[in-house]
């Protein structure tokens, strides 16, 4: 191993935006330190598929952090509230839908803080979108810049004068744009997952926005879905 | 109940800070939900003083989320290093020591962060305090400032124009300050606990940074401190 080493974490959902991320953060140098959630969430296959997606990319490490957030419910994807189905992208535009989970990126954000300074890492990544984002506030550039701004005061590394980068390396790409990349960095879509509301078999629902934003993300790329109908 | 009721969730730990803080925002007219977190510290005779002190000032409702912050170590609140005993005003005032867990302050807020939207308050409140504060720089007043502004672009709310407050009513004030404005707000320290390594029957050890500052304060308040020895 090198004495220059650059760790970084990676936040690891399991779908097709954080496992592209993860590609990109192994592709500029990094060693990977992936960072996932359980946190009640009614797609949990999309944790079953972060695990396999680690561990077929050798992973310097993958930690899975418990957390409570379904406690406070408030959203459709840890509270007993309907995940909606079959919207057009007119009202995917518009709004913030009730899949949103309050906190979410601040919360896992906040933890990826703690484990980059534990291993003396100064670089996060994230797969947040701003084009293809169904409407969730924590997904904005300004966000992401002001979460930095926050890391830099908030911790002995940013205080001993470390700079926190907190990367987003895909938050100008439309889905079509991220899928292209993953592809190039050899991305195996197979194991992603990325349904709001599967079946009791893990089967993706092919109707909530998450499941939609991904098939017309193949369909633009001109790539076929692997994990796909 | 009126129907102006304004509510804040208010973090909670147990000591003199936090609960003093309670009583700031009881004070203020706030209907109070309290928050504490199960993180796996050494010290747990703290939570355990959280909720005799929620109880006993009738707090509407108190939440303990549990956390695996130990998961990632780096602490001697919560990983198997030694705490520091007695070191003197002029060593705690310099550098940051062991027992700082990395982004505590972080990872707390933001999950008072996600309480309060699911609860639609706008204020949260947090005892930390950049006199006393042993060191830690998320105990800092423009720490606090970048939270906030964080925190208005990272949630439904902050996006729709309600805007969102981190309030530290106690910044600006030493030890002793906090503990005489907490009597006179009618705060019972003899519930409250600081500690950060008690021995295995819960009395504190006096000689931490924790147990330090809070014998000075109380001294230096001309206060009996009622947990005291």
């Amino acid at each position: 191993m090198s004495s220059h080493v650059r760790k970084a974490v990676v936040l690891l959902s399991g779908g097709v935006d954080s496992t592209t991320t993860l590609a990109v953060a192994r592709h500029e140098g990094f060693q990977c330190h992936a960072l996932s959630f359980d946190y009640g969430q009614r797609h949990r296959c999309e944790l079953e598929a972060a695990c396999g997606f680690a561990k077929s990319i050798n992973v310097a490490d993958h930690r899975i952090v418990k957390i409570d957030l379904g406690a406070f419910g408030g959203s459709a994807l840890t509270a007993d509230l309907d995940v909606p189905k079959d919207r057009g992208a007119e009202a995917m535009s518009h709004g913030i839908p009730v899949t949103y989970v309050p906190a979410r990126n601040t919360i896992f954000l906040s933890f990826a803080l703690a484990y980059a300074e534990v291993l003396g890492s100064t670089d996060i990544f994230i797969g947040v979108n701003a084009i293809d984002y169904s409407g969730y506030p924590d997904c904005r550039p300004q966000y992401i810049q002001a979460f930095e701004a926050m890391a830099n005061l908030a911790t002995k590394m940013g205080v001993e004068g470390r700079r926190i980068r907190i990367h987003a390396p895909l938050i100008d790409l439309t889905k079509a744009q991220i899928i292209k990349r993953g592809i190039e960095l050899g991305v195996d879509y197979s194991l992603t997952f990325s349904c709001y509301d599967p079946d009791a078999h893990g089967r993706p629902c092919e109707h909530c926005d998450s499941c939609l934003l991904r098939a017309e993300g193949f369909r633009a790329a001109g790539i076929d879905d692997p994990a796909g109908p």
